[in-house]
């Protein structure tokens, strides 16, 4: 499912999205934003590219961007709630990880979590991903990854209706 | 002058960067983040979307947005001020406007607006676009204005010492 396919369904639902990004750094949102008509779901977009910035924009905790570092899974997760309640969304995309072209945090190039949140608690996903290539195929790819994720939580949740 | 040129000017000088977005929806901070080294200069941005999340993200005033619309060389301004207040940095660089494919707020497609604000107020400038194209180069138009700016006003900054 692309990016415009995911804005149908959530447009068809009534439904809002946002995002919070850290290496793709604004690809993310674009990706949205390309689609014409975009705004009557995509709300906006947090990107907090530098470690501080994950707590000050997007309200992880500090506690655990300390301890975890920026590329982990629960950060992931973090920085997708904290998108959907910074910018007033129903649903919401986050990405944090290594593009390269050096290893970061204890984590190796290619490194990726994705991350959904959505109205129900469980709704909630996360992914990890080792992903090939350099910098902008790493992050291309990051994108890639929060779309499905994004979709494959959209299509979930139909389904359980 | 590129972002990557920007990024090394402003790694001189021990200086960073920030952004807020409207029309351009997250290519002006991958635009930056795209360059390897980046997270050196390169803190952040907001992709304010909808009208509202450019007073709820970036603290632009609300009788600003409602007495001139989100197309608008002060609110423009006010996107630059409140991306550097916002992301901590001694630089930011804003866009808004309408890249259609449907006129907005009373603006025609390719109308546009991109800012700089700096560390000191002088730094601060605003200038009014119209770009050809579709939606999309209308939206690459305005990340290049935006990058030229500011390239501008940091060139008129190292003169002027």
């Amino acid at each position: 499912m692309s990016a415009a396919e995911v804005l149908s369904v959530l447009q068809e639902r009534g439904e809002t999205l946002a995002v919070a990004e850290s290496l793709t750094g604004g690809l993310l949102a674009a990706e949205f934003v390309a689609v014409p008509g975009a705004s009557l779901v995509f709300r906006g977009g947090l990107v907090a590219y530098a470690t501080d910035l994950k707590a000050a924009l997007v309200g992880v905790p500090l506690p655990l961007l300390n301890s975890h570092g920026p590329v982990d899974p629960s950060v992931a997760a973090a920085l997708a709630a904290g998108a959907r309640d910074r910018c007033g969304a129903d649903w919401a995309a986050a990405t944090t990880g290594v593009a390269g072209p050096d290893p970061q945090a204890g984590q190796p190039v290619g490194r990726v979590y994705v991350a959904v949140a959505g109205p129900l608690p469980d709704h909630a996903a996360v992914r990890e991903l080792t992903l090939p290539g350099d910098r902008a195929a790493v992050r291309a790819g990051a994108v890639e990854a929060a779309v499905t994720l994004l979709a494959e939580r959209l299509a979930i949740t139909i389904t359980s209706r």
